[in-house]
């Protein structure tokens, strides 16, 4: 039986774990190489030297189970990890659970400085192009959690640091711009004037609410103007996601803790990586035969891309400059609906997790804006935590789980992730709270136009 | 020495303390009681039954050093306490102290949900006066964080919250509004018409961006008209000073397990429960002649109670409907001009921290807004977390005294109270970056003008 009589675990630092979990060996299938954009063959590290140190193309292309962390990196970490994990009694009665029968653990990555699991990714990355001399670093940002959290590691390290923030949260959130100023970064709205790519946007539409695939050609562009500047991505790829296998380690170590183990993991997906944080060590027990744990990835209606998409080789942006990966994609030039959710809206998702999707180990479920913060303000009055829009979907899909259980009469344990608080989120509540927030969903005809705009296939695929 | 090799301690569960510590029986000199407003004669339980439960006002008067925590209160407490306690490692180097010579920790109260200390109060005032049947309570907010923690609170214990907002805080800082709407409380911006008090205060000045001391008013009158409706204070009375001292007895713990020991302690100071919460468990050693820690509280120059105020009997409130309490004020109806801390803008002090002010036992020192800023922006891009405006007055303090000692050569241990985030404070993030924020002083003659409207002093004072 789980003990019941702790609220939450917190390990000691010294219980940071101490190198991440890569999963590309252990991987089903024969493994699909990104492909040149423009010689459609196999990507190779030079290909990725414009943009990223050694050391990370080194992890991005590895085949080492483990890769160690350095000194330097789990020194910052002890900031704000280990994480807490905690058991949500408060919610379980709030939702009419039966008692210790069906059982909610949440791992509460809001904890950090950026207020989510992005610095778990952006340290290592400022850390390793620290060291290969890199003096600016540029990226995109959707909500402002990932912008944010590298402003705050590039302060630490002395790096300049330029964001491309998606213009319908540059708007909607302008906190997290003054957050990222704050820590010393420089903010433009994307689609800008500062890039061809964004310019060449803006052209053909001047009102273009932007998209994670349109600041990324921004940033992506800069980057590759100077040898001293670098490109940093705060997901998809499977060095970010090796990075957040942190979050799962140190989650099966509290779940220890509790005496619990979870029936199913579930995470809100945008490019996937706070999700392949928490699940990809639980995965790693399945793929050896050694668990039969359930996985749900959940994603917005407005951005369906696992539950919708086509899995292709696509571009990682708009603009078509980064390799094309294998991934599920609602098309490149796919611009969502501007749900609250600005994490979550990416047309791709991680190579690693649509593989995982594709072989039928992960499960996808999409869910429309407003039951989520229905259950983001009772978990609020519940557990007391304001949770991101993009946990929420998270948080919505492990409700539904519980309570599928509970109609069942099953016993059940589920654990998700809460990533990230909601603090600079608030305007989207205030909205909710309101009655004024919609369901934006996604046409049948808007899909087939976007998914009309996929590349031709490679030959090898 | 002290340990260096750890970034911060973390206590288990278990180790939340089981009592807090009241100051009352240990203070210097014969103990001033609270006088009715009308007969000027001692306050007693009966006179204070109308605005709050019976275990409070217990509480309020009580001459027992211990006083027992339930344990529902505690089950609650272990949602984020025992909270971290840093040693500044990074601060310390931005600042170029002498290695190992000059040391800063600070405890960091911004992990709770209402992202500050107060909801160490705001629980158990909920709970005591669920016990005692109270279906609703009302109270005032300046910058929001005491209003949202109660609201947190209310929502645990299934009670109504009515709360009125300092209105230069309502217009400035919207989310705070919505987080306690988010929690299920109804806000008001205060003063509002809903209200005697706030009718008069709006005829006289209709233009008022309101106070403290207003807001009180309005709160104790709508609590005032219903038996089943309490009012509830975030700082100033004894209670909520008892009650805040578990932040210093965690410290205390936290400091043994970094095997130092404080020099000076220093916080920032509105109505004084956060800095009594750190400094009372440190001032009953002073007290019993077994340390001589120094301690230093930090106010605002735009409302500095402490460093020009007078010691006399004054008003909680604005309209005069609190009994009259010895304490530094700056008049009852003293409006500050209106700078980000609004924590901080209260015309009084609580009476026990005035008290040990007055027998030279604490120190205290005050800032313009602008150097206050600089010091939080330097914290941020060191230590990581962006602090409230509030704290951000603490944390300047406490680099003064280790800049002080550096420039002296001398060891110092400065411990401060790093007592909330600034989350819903970043529009005053955004002036300072936009060098839009003003230096706010006092002048003498308004100063004079507020004093001059202090009530006549008791006889027996």
């Amino acid at each position: 039986m789980p003990r019941t009589d702790v609220v939450k675990v917190i390990l000691p630092e010294s219980e940071i774990p101490t190198a991440w979990y890569n999963i590309l060996p252990d991987l089903p299938g024969e493994p699909l190489p990104p492909l040149h954009p423009g010689t459609g063959e196999p990507v190779g590290p030079a290909d990725l030297a414009p943009l990223f140190p050694e050391a990370l193309i080194m992890q991005e292309v590895s085949s080492e189970r483990w890769i160690d962390i350095p000194g330097e990196v789990i020194d910052i970490f002890k900031t704000w990890r280990p994480s807490p994990l905690y058991r949500a009694h408060r919610l379980e009665r709030a939702l009419g659970l039966t008692p210790g029968k069906q059982r909610i653990y949440y791992k509460w990555e809001g904890v950090s400085p950026g207020g989510s699991h992005k610095p778990n990714t952006a340290v290592p990355q400022a850390f390793f192009n620290k060291q290969a001399g890199t003096r600016k670093l540029t990226t995109e940002t959707g909500a402002g959690q990932w912008g944010s959290s590298l402003a705050y590691a590039c302060a630490l390290f002395d790096l300049q640091c330029e964001v491309f923030m998606v213009k319908v949260s540059y708007e909607q959130k302008p906190g997290r711009r003054t957050l990222m100023e704050t820590w010393g970064a420089t903010v433009h709205a994307s689609p800008s004037d500062r890039t061809e790519s964004g310019r060449k946007i803006l052209a053909d539409h001047p009102d273009s609410t932007g998209s994670l695939g349109i600041a990324i050609s921004e940033a992506v562009e800069i980057a590759a103007q100077s040898d001293d500047t670098h490109y940093s991505l705060g997901s998809v790829l499977n060095h970010v996601c090796t990075h957040q296998t942190i979050v799962g380690l140190e989650a099966k170590k509290q779940m220890d803790a509790f005496e619990d183990t979870p029936d199913v993991v579930v995470g809100c997906v945008g490019g996937g990586s706070n999700y392949a944080g928490l699940s990809y060590p639980y995965a790693a027990d399945v793929l050896a035969g050694e668990a039969n744990t359930r996985f749900l990835a959940v994603e917005p209606d407005a951005c369906p891309t696992l539950t919708r998409g086509t899995y292709a080789y696509d571009f990682g942006d708009t603009a078509g400059m980064t390799p094309l990966m294998p991934m599920y994609t609602l098309g490149h030039d796919f611009v969502p609906a501007p749900v609250h959710a600005g994490g979550l809206r990416y047309h791709g998702d991680a190579p690693s997790l649509s593989g995982l999707v594709k072989a039928g180990l992960y499960e996808a479920r999409a869910y429309p804006q407003v039951p989520v913060f229905e259950a983001a303000v009772m978990f609020a009055r519940s557990e007391g935590w304001l949770p991101g829009p993009e946990p929420a979907h998270a948080l919505k899909g492990a409700i539904d789980e519980a309570l599928a259980a509970r109609a069942a009469d099953e016993e059940r344990v589920v654990l998700f992730n809460l990533c990230g608080h909601g603090h600079f989120d608030i305007s989207a509540y205030e909205a909710f709270l309101g009655g004024e927030l919609e369901d934006l969903q996604l046409s049948d005809e808007d899909l087939a136009a976007s998914l009309a705009t996929l590349p031709p296939q490679p030959a090898n695929a």
